[in-house]
């Protein structure tokens, strides 16, 4: 059995990004029942090493076929209920969408947003958070619209310190086994995240650490009013592939699983340890932003924020040259078999192009 | 470059089903750009075949990373509004399950329920619907659970001769590709199916086609208040792939959507026309159900039902015979590397096993 990819263009746009041979050779797994002696030690271990990409023994995962945005409605309606008051860190595009989620299901958001390439500083949340009690403060780990890095480890000490019972919640969409997190020590309370970017997995799944006082909130109140979103539907279908006893509630996405394993693998017990691996994408990620530098070229993250580790490690957002735009660079690119994110940020897309470094 | 699939257990249970070589290879595509050049027209050809599927070039199918499940939660929300009276016609637990998430959505659901083996006849369903303006009807194609077939033109054209303004909901997710359906002709307002049954991909994709009616009653109302499951959102992003100019709302699951553009194209375009494919899918389900008799063998289908085409072309459910039970047949059977499924009715469920007969 041989398999290898054909020849294709490098795929360098912040997610999906390039998936290893083996990792889409899982994909390609012959059909198995989703309830068979085959697959469930597999779902199961994937949920132990998802832990371990976050750092969170105490954490319960919940992986469900959907996508990355997803787990925006997952958090609205499980952890939250309407008129909650939640503050939103807003460093781009995925910080407006996250609040637009919320705002949905009737909570009340306040945006604390920085200007674009920025982030809100210290005493800027330390005041909201003196304003009133927020249920709980949403912080985008590395907002892909901007490649903007948000310090989530110092936010997080920030909220236990003035408003402890807020519960701290993590977009990590862009940023899971890219950029250091360590959801127990750090006193993180949720993370989300999908398959297609750090996991280096095809996209599909939308994947969820729910922390002990996120279960809480959950079990304290009465039962979301959702059907395929509701957690106390598939918190016992995970423990029960944990436990080797399946139950039912929808078919799982058996072969993404599969790829997902694989990739979890490699992340988790490989060669490269997790701190080595984001040390990897550190050094990869400094090379980038050196040469984007030596070429004379700006970064859409402020010259600020790139001096004290506010840039994202896992994509750079790199401003076109002055004169030149998207139909100048990319398409040529493209030539060379390489292909780069358009902008994505409102207003500012035709100014930008953004590069993927994440993965392996 | 070569491909064939490991040696691996036959798998016989009614979903998800064995899937086609040149489908897996496509489930492991190299990772390609979301909005890329390559990928767009396949999503683009995707939509299209989907409509042939189900003989609807009126309807617009929406195809999002999640499970079959995930498309209760979408009609719930999308079509339909709390406080509307829903018919839920049931012949097995798929039914039920239909019926709590509807419920769950605030939905008043009347649910007329066959005796295990049965369906819910003519003069009944007449009577209901004589009976209250129901704003929907329910009806499951197949239900896995107990293998009943039911007759979707003959419900459909008594609720258009009873009540006309009443929509006919279609839950295809054990029949779509292998039972008969045209939803144009027989006047069905939607379908919803999944990727790993008759469609023959892995799991992971929620696959509905709202028809005209159905689109209407979406767009004269409130907005759903979902963010994931909003049709406001989805059909645009529809429309865009089929357009050739993309848009986002989240990341499309690009591999299993390569898987399914293959599928399709076996399905619709391939040697065997879909008439053809589902006479070879009654005459494979005759031959078995001919071997179960010829066995001594009683169905869960009733014998009424088995003599009137109420017996499921793509699975067939088995009773043990008297004295034996699970632990007696199912692990024989995979001795012999056939994997069957385990009886799914709560209360029947080690009385009987279920065999699947669709797809390739």
């Amino acid at each position: 059995m041989t398999f290898h990819q054909e020849d294709h263009k490098l795929l360098m746009i912040p997610g999906p990004i390039e998936v290893a041979d083996d990792v889409l050779y899982a994909n390609a797994h012959a059909a198995v029942a989703h309830v068979s002696p085959q697959f469930v030690p597999v779902f199961g271990e994937v949920l132990q090493m998802l832990r371990k990409t976050v750092d969170a023994p105490s954490a319960q995962p919940i992986v469900v076929a959907g996508s990355g945005t997803m787990g925006w409605d997952m958090i609205s309606l499980n952890v939250l209920q309407p008129g909650d008051d939640v503050l939103v860190l807003t460093t781009g595009y995925f910080g407006d969408a996250f609040a637009d989620a919320l705002r949905t299901y009737g909570v009340q958001v306040e945006q604390l947003r920085a200007p674009v390439g920025g982030r809100p500083g210290p005493d800027e949340i330390r005041a909201k958070l003196e304003s009133k009690k927020f249920r709980a403060i949403t912080i985008t780990q590395v907002d892909t619209s901007t490649a903007v890095l948000s310090d989530i480890k110092a936010v997080s000490e920030l909220v236990h310190q003035v408003s402890p019972e807020t519960l701290v919640v993590v977009d990590g969409v862009c940023s899971v086994a890219s950029e250091e997190i360590h959801m127990d020590a750090w006193g993180i309370d949720v993370i989300m995240t999908a398959s297609q970017k750090g996991l280096g997995c095809p996209p599909g799944l939308c994947i969820v650490m729910a922390g002990p006082r996120a279960i809480q909130a959950l079990e304290s109140r009465k039962s979301p009013a959702t059907y395929y979103l509701n957690w106390n539907r598939w918190i016992p279908v995970m423990k029960s592939y944990e436990a080797g006893t399946p139950i039912y509630f929808g078919t799982p996405p058996t072969n993404l699983i599969y790829a997902l394993h694989q990739s979890l693998k490699t992340i988790t017990e490989g060669p490269v340890s997790l701190q080595e691996r984001y040390k990897m994408h550190r050094e990869a990620s400094k090379k980038v932003k050196d040469t984007i530098r030596s070429l004379g070229l700006k970064q859409l993250v402020s010259e600020e924020l790139q001096a004290s580790n506010g840039a994202s490690n896992s994509m750079t957002a790199v401003c076109y040259p002055d004169g030149l735009g998207a139909a100048d660079i990319l398409p040529k690119m493209a030539q060379r078999d390489i292909v780069f994110g358009a902008g994505l940020l409102k207003d500012y897309k035709d100014k930008y192009f953004r590069i993927g470094h994440m993965g392996h």
